[in-house]
């Protein structure tokens, strides 16, 4: 990677400041040249500090700049669709977070853009750059498993989000199954047919009041004939828990939690060992690394990036259907 | 436990044979008096092995020695129901191979009997008295989980058995699944509501043709508001894979595999622990046992089994419901 | 196995009595036919219990029965060489609890006497039995770890013995590692050729007053070339500590300790799994079975025991060597 | 941490360019002004593409900057001693690679020229910072396992260094048993009084030739009454093996290897999990940027540094001690 690569991030709330946080870490040959934020002044020291020196209100002043290459979009959901437009429009490469948009319609119209403009764009489904999940692929691709049979994923946060969040959020399975879906997606390597969803408000009633549930099983099926089943929950004592596994016609391979250290108590009580890291900066944090890094690479040798528009159209179809399943009571096929 | 107790075993199968070699070996106080069997030909010399000296075709035989205190039915399950109303007129005590019947009505038949006769109950779900299943059970009923939220099971058979027993097997939910069925109620504390099953022939296009499938996920809903979900494969590379999972409000207790050995191999293709034990005579030796002795203890301190005739009612009943759902392609309610 | 084996039992402590037991559930070609103790009084309602009628004081009455094939000496260590002896000279088959005796002279006497009646000896060495160190010794004689480079056993007892028994138990070298010596000249295949033992009274100051230590760690070389160690305490919070790890050019080998069930919690705490088991006679219940099948199995099909009066005399020359090394404050070196 | 520091570094092979690297991405207040290399020439382009534009030969170019605050040493062990001395007349803080001098003499004049100036000293072992070594450390100090009786330490390379860095790596105890014989003192929080080394070569004559052993087993006792015990081989084909445990009167603290990924595949050969990190670099990454900020951390807030003068002396001594034992075939007892 010689060339330089200049980009500017659009949003920076926890997960944009997290990526510049990276670039300027592990990226020398990428500069943050601006930043845009609805709350400019807010973020003006934290820029300073690790060497962002425009910081704009308007996110048309980085797309405008001709010399940047890529931007990330790191905004509210509600904003992803029309910035991806405007960002093709302007000839930029584009980083977008998860989802595109809750809206089947606004989605496509964004991917089209993309492809008009004949710019690279990637989602932000950081969990396939995690080691552990990328070797499990790689195992199933390597027919290590034979033909996948069952699908398992278990996805419980430590804690839920704040109650505002939740009734924006576009409700758990386009929240937070998302990105369970794009693991199931990405470990099965085929698309799924049909979604059966069950859901509970088991972790607090509040989440009830907002309109959503907190705690989940949904049941998929694949085009090659496999069956998966995701649990969530919303608040896991013990940390976050994040696990899959994959069974097959000749073995089967899983991924544990990564725990915060090796170090075992053995005592009177047991055998006690630590918990798993708890969030997803914690447990992500090189596949967020990653992520980033397949990104520009992408750019720099013109390769199509690793998670492309469809993969982030797909897993709103699931969400979407697994959302109906659970009002309507019964499963729900997805025709393409 | 002073007293000595006489038993007559029908049925010397597999499951018949390996009650009595324990029985023999563990519980000097109990006398196997007699047994019958359809062959009773072809096992005397096993009988006389291990000191059976009467050795009958016809159960009739076994029931009307008033010598005899108890009877254990492992014979094939389309007699159980008739054996057990017969053994309850009798007067014996009554230990039988699950599944009592696939038949409701004959089951509730069955029940009645005993209930009029007075005797003792007690249905073969062994696992329940596996010694790491029954601490799951103990913690959560200490509320160390808190109230349960999520209950997986996973259950997987090295190899599917021959398909001419497929074919009077009742079908994977009634004979396979039926285990996990009695373990979700076991472990959960409550009863099934809801059950939708997803099923398909991965594993032997053969099991289809006889009208099975090899390959579930069984999704629960239960009366305390829980999800389960339990899936099973007809076969596994690896060995008989028994695991289950309990996650509540407070945290998660689960159960991993028994291997055996404790034996690790670390070279330069990684870290090789040894498979799990190969299948169910293997894993739950101890269990068997275990449920054999509750069944002598239930009847010398005239106590109720732990595995009562509605907990051999209760899994037929959510295996039909499974049936039903698999054919329906959508979730079917359980009234009571 | 077809015919039968007639046997006494001599010392009937527990056990004396462990064995017997196994014997009468697992082995049904073999009929215990006598058993002597000095108590003989208080063991007669056990020995009724399984079925044994001859209750003897004196194991001249075994030694003289013209029926009996074998004996099984559990009695105490100071009358194991005289007994192998008289045995020996009776024409009786012997399976002798470790050690034989702690003078090397009276071990050479009792060998030569097995030797001149060409009765089969086998000692108690029963951890060789385990089916995790016995995996182990198969994978290291398969070439699985290569050459072995160290070895490293970790023996810790739940509880010290009493007082009473630390004073004539020989020291800790010959009481508890001497199992460590064995283990160590099976797994590694190869004579230990040197031995440097630091010890410590941390454990209980009586221990010291009774002469003895209570931690230990023993350094060996072999013959090979490996280099070896043991550690010891006769104390451990979380129960019996059992396990070896062999490291070669190829690879490593270990075993882990064998815990009481497969269930996990996992909460706020951290990930509690359960205890090893509490001590000898749970972790090494099917090593016992399996030591004394080989036994049986020696006689019936005239074979070397797979544990012979060599293996019972080598653990006793190091373990004199240690004590040696102890007190000198250096290396002892052994010459044979 | 408002104040910016600004820092030269003196050798930049491996570690100092790793260490350079850390401080670039995580230290945004410290400013790495210069560097020097005696091959100057060699690493200008790396140099410059991580912003460092002096790079000189004379490390006195460095101490003369009368703008820097701190050097970090990370010069081959031959210079050590003179260029602490130098850096600490010239008034700076110091970090600087183990070990500090193979000659007592030398590192005491050392330290006594850093007491005099008044800077800090900070010596790299590094391991100290591993989060799962620092986690034990804690457990201990809290006193979960009560007084520590028994510590041993498993350390074993993926590969022997190459032959011609053997034979000026001051032997296997000063170059690679030195951070065990560190562990060891961190661990006990006590001082070793005795030394007992056991070697051989296993690994490739070709080292032997050398002079040196590449397979060790060490014991130790400590001031506190406990006895440890640390393994070594130069090859272990599964990747770098580090582990520790520290047992004691109330329980046991144990660290275990970390792994490179938590994906484990289950098959017909078992269940095979992932191998620990490959060496030093990787496994002690994270270790490598704290050990870092705790240095600039003192600097800071002038606080005494984690890892003193005195923990760099104690393990030369040891080291000695442990070559001469080696030597003499005898414990080597240590005076201070």
């Amino acid at each position: 990677m010689d060339r330089k690569i200049k980009i500017g991030i659009i949003g920076a709330g926890r997960i944009g400041k997290m990526h510049a946080e990276n670039i300027r870490a592990n990226f020398s040959n990428v500069e943050i040249k601006s930043v845009a934020d609805l709350f400019a002044d807010k973020i003006k020291d934290w820029a300073n500090s690790i060497g962002i020196n425009n910081i704009f209100v308007d996110p048309a002043m980085i797309l405008e700049d001709e010399e940047i290459d890529a931007v990330l979009i790191c905004s509210s959901t509600d904003t992803h669709s029309r910035l991806i437009m405007d960002s093709a429009r302007a000839g930029k490469h584009i980083f977008c977070e998860k989802p595109i948009d809750f809206n089947l319609e606004r989605i496509h119209q964004a991917l089209d853009s993309v492809e008009k403009a004949g710019v690279k764009l990637q989602i932000g489904f950081q969990r396939r750059f995690d080691p552990s999940f990328r070797k499990a692929f790689e195992m199933i691709r390597q027919g290590k498993i034979g033909d996948p049979h069952i699908l398992k994923i278990t996805s419980r946060d430590p804690q839920p989000p704040p109650i505002d969040y939740i009734k924006v959020s576009g409700g758990i399975f386009l929240d937070m199954t998302i990105h369970d879906f794009d693991m199931a997606r990405y470990l099965s390597g085929s698309e799924v047919t049909e979604v059966y969803a069950s859901g509970a408000v088991l972790v607090d009633p509040a989440i009830g009041n907002a309109g959503d549930i907190d705690t989940a099983v949904v049941t998929l099926k694949f085009e090659n004939g496999a069956i998966g089943v995701i649990d969530n929950s919303r608040r896991s004592t013990y940390g976050y828990d994040q696990r899959v596994e994959v069974f097959g016609s000749k073995g089967c391979v899983s991924v544990s939690n990564d725990i915060l250290t090796n170090t075992v108590l053995s005592d009177e009580n047991g055998i006690t060992s630590d918990k798993p890291k708890y969030f997803f900066i914690e447990r992500y944090k090189d596949a967020y690394i990653e992520e980033i890094k397949a990104f520009f690479d992408s750019i720099l040798n013109d390769k199509q990036p690793p998670v492309t528009g469809i993969d982030g159209l797909e897993p709103v179809i699931i969400g979407l259907a697994a959302k109906k399943s659970l009002v309507e009571g019964k499963p729900v096929k997805i025709q393409r």
